[in-house]
């Protein structure tokens, strides 16, 4: 996990929570589809490791965000879900995606191999 | 900068603009203040080095969020501002806060020195 801000400041402190790479799209996942295992992760996102998901995951339900249960008992497997509070984040996800929209086209932001004359 | 995501995804894209480390505290500086010098950043964001803030700053202003202007020419100095690319941002940063108000308190988040016991 990165380090915290260890700012006073609501905003950094929710960013302690999800401001790691990845924990976003993670929650994302998770309003879409209200139940996710690990391998639906795996699937819709590509690039995040096995070892980043798995961290991110302890990390949110640490955090209280996110929760598991178990849905197959014969091997043990679990699916992770959003808690009350990580519901409560919606607000902030849908913001994003509305700038995003307005914003952001594929291919739009600065990437290393292209990046824009300026 | 950090890899972007490479997702056809407005969060994704979005947060490939605005993701990185510090990078929503710099933003957060300049909606409370209007307009920041380089050495105003350093102030209010310990922890922060002067070589982050210098890529951000710069990866920020590439996407459209950020712009200068001279405050000084002698020698010549500059100060960051929002876009008004940037100030549509708003909404993102007031539900982190209004989110980080109700639900992190200062030292609650995980740390790794002070691991909840889980």
């Amino acid at each position: 996990m990165a380090r915290k801000y260890d700012l006073e400041c609501p905003i950094a402190g929710t960013l302690d929570i999800i401001g790691d790479r990845w924990a976003i799209l993670i929650l994302r996942d998770l309003f879409r589809h209200s139940a996710r295992r690990f391998q639906d992760f795996e699937a819709t996102l590509p690039g995040l490791t096995p070892s980043v998901l798995s961290a991110r995951l302890k990390s949110l339900e640490g955090d209280g965000v996110v929760a598991t249960r178990t849905y197959e008992t014969h091997p043990p497997r679990l699916e992770y879900f959003l808690t009350p509070k990580g519901r409560e984040l919606g607000p902030i996800l849908l913001a994003m995606k509305s700038w995003g929209e307005k914003h952001v086209r594929a291919g739009d932001t600065q990437k290393p191999a292209r990046a824009k004359n300026r």
